[in-house]
């Protein structure tokens, strides 16, 4: 394998100093650098000020092989990237004639051409140039004592493009290396149960590489490896993969799978079913996860948000006496739900959703009490779920979707459905 | 006023050099502290690895007041930032016996608790604990050395809630200056329009400044003021805000409201009416983003996501032969479908939303093209909608509901509805 290239991303800019925008540039450059198998070790942030900018370019000389800097390539008076970087590694500015007529022809089509417009086209010394075809700034790389330096615009959408089109090809020569990754993705059990069941392979593992990471309502192990090749790679987390998914078992819901209704989607596809869903205190968020999902009406029926009493009644036929008796948030109306959207829908399976989201409660219930029901022919579960009073309205809403996929996923795959109580909103 | 504090926020986490995390932790907590006149000068990201996060730590030291870290806080084996911190200013972690306390309920209610779940309640010696309402590890605060430090846990979920509660309190007092916001909500004009009424005014001013917000279907103008007091503050927006707001007429919906729904709703408690919503294209969209506002039961009667034509049929009794006849994305459809919502769930208002939101099209219409409709006793109001074929589905889906909520906004104030045919998503 060849050397190692360790890299600093320097944004300038004083809007993301004050936080008026998302610094997405230094996340795709960093995505898009790990897939050639560069190691990014520092972003830094600074605002338009030389003597910081100075000094932020002397610590990354320090501690990086390359530096990519993002922004202050524009033709404002607080753009100065160019000028500060040529200067630390004593180059002169000089203009590149290519860039001028372009930046002539593109200017004067309607725009005013102002003095400070040529600056753009002013470029190190015997620099590459990155012709910008989605923006006036040009970009520009060069190496010098040891270092390879890359400037980029900063608006997202010139600076990724430009990345992917010119920066990316002239770092990859220079890598040996390809890294690719494979998620495992999990719901029912907690990122730290996880890491605990694999904290030594962890601690063992480097080539390839292990890590959890929790997410709103689920988690994931990350499996990463580094070869001179991607298939070689591929080879590296075939037999990894295949160990973790078999030691987690049935919590494992997908391989690369950005969310459970997509890794359900999937499954839909390969064993056509169709469903419905009835639902009260997620108030349609499962129906619109699931339609997120282009080509989800082959699957899904429809739905019905019973927000109030009278809803479950006049959409849903449930009698009021059993609302009455049992509550609106129980496990009978939960189970109604889920046998009416089935029956009234046609569909294979039927969803029932009633709970709690607060932050208001009923007097009854705890915040973050949900009854979710899954109707199938000749039977119906239910998953009486209590998250903890402390959750987040959105929390308690995204878990319960999450249980009704989940249901779906197991009955779908012969998996035992697992219904009953569970205190802590993973599964029973 | 009182001294400069200048602050450089570290976000320790190798998923966020690996661009698989975005850093909005950052973006946040300087949004949050700009509004207190604090000023961020340095953001910088840094991996799971020590030397490297105790040579970040040293640097800050060396150029910043406030030194804020957000990350490595959690009880996993690459969560280090509590320690570095502590050793490089001198300080011992000793145990917290409330958080302690806490972590063990917690923890113990269900979830298998495991010895390195105690080295989140661990805490520099004399610090302020942050007791973390969101998530289980604490934050916690300490002035050593002239610095302040203040560390966050990475979680979004967790870290803005967290430093808005305590963070914000905690700098506030070390701030003599007072830094007050607000927001021109607007709809059906979009941020370069905007931009181009007042680019004179902004120009101009600078105490309080005004700057317009692209969001991803509306807009904002926000009107800034600095002021020893909050009340100063106030008194200089009030003109302006007043000025702006005529100026820009009807399609303000709101001042400092978040989404259109949240400023439907103040709306809906003050001049009480309940509506309904039939969905096709929106898949329950509509239904999720009112339902996530707290309250939302006493004016959403409930709603049917009829994404197939055979749901449209079974839950709304719609005509069969009309769909054959007009299409499922049809002025017609629409109408029929507003009139069922309300009819069916006797409310006030009823939706009916029918498009394609892509990324396929169905032959006929061109992938954006939405009716959104609205019935009211003795009216039915329909808009056409011509998004553009490369708007995403994300956007399509987003922007419908925006047209609905508009739509009844303008019904409840008694401004004219403007139905008709758009070809800019912006209002006819």
């Amino acid at each position: 394998m060849n050397k190692t290239y360790n890299t600093e991303i320097i944004s300038v800019g004083t809007e993301l100093l004050l936080g008026h925008v998302t610094n997405t540039d230094a996340r795709d450059i960093s995505e898009l650098l790990s897939q050639i198998g560069i190691n990014v070790l520092y972003h830094t942030v600074v605002g338009d000020n030389p003597e910081r900018v100075k000094q932020c370019v002397e610590i990354a000389r320090e501690r990086a092989d390359i530096i990519i800097t993002t922004g202050g390539l524009g033709p404002t008076c607080d753009d100065l990237t160019k000028q500060l970087l040529a200067e630390a590694f004593g180059l002169k500015l000089v203009a590149d004639q290519a860039e001028m007529e372009g930046l002539k022809d593109y200017i004067t089509q309607g725009r005013i051409f102002t003095e400070n417009n040529y600056t753009q086209a002013m470029l190190p010394e015997g620099c590459t140039v990155f012709h910008n075809l989605w923006g006036t700034a040009p970009g520009c790389a060069f190496e010098k004592d040891g270092k390879i330096v890359l400037m980029m615009p900063g608006p997202p959408n010139e600076c990724v493009p430009m990345f992917r089109t010119y920066g990316l090809p002239y770092l990859q020569k220079r890598s040996g290396a390809h890294i690719v990754s494979h998620t495992v993705d999990i719901f029912g059990l907690g990122e730290s149960t996880v890491d605990d069941m694999f904290a030594q392979e962890m601690n063992r593992m480097t080539n390839p590489s292990m890590a959890p990471y929790a997410k709103e309502c689920d988690c994931l192990l990350k499996i990463t490896a580094k070869a001179a090749t991607v298939a070689e790679a591929e080879a590296m987390i075939a037999p990894v993969l295949e160990e973790v998914t078999q030691k987690l078992g049935d919590v494992v819901y997908g391989v690369d799978a950005d969310c459970i209704e997509e890794s359900l989607i999937r499954l839909l596809e390969q064993n056509p079913h169709t469903f419905a869903a009835a639902e009260s205190c997620t108030g349609g968020y499962i129906a619109k996860r699931f339609t997120d999902l282009p080509g989800a009406s082959r699957f899904f029926k429809g739905g019905m948000t019973t927000y109030t009493n009278e809803a479950k009644a006049r959409l849903l036929d449930i009698d009021p006496a059993l609302i009455e008796e049992k509550g609106a948030v129980s496990y009978e109306v939960a189970k109604a739900m889920a046998e009416a959207s089935r029956a009234i829908l046609g569909a294979d399976i039927g969803i029932g959703v009633t709970g709690l989201a607060g932050p208001e409660g009923d007097g009854v219930h705890e915040v973050g009490t949900v009854f979710v029901s899954m109707a199938v022919e000749g039977q119906t579960y239910v998953r009486e779920l209590h998250m903890g009073t402390y959750r987040t309205r959105s929390f308690i809403r995204r878990m319960a979707g999450n249980h009704a996929f989940d249901m779906i996923r197991r009955y779908l795959t012969g998996l035992p459905v697992k219904a009953g109580v569970s205190n802590n909103s993973g599964v029973v």
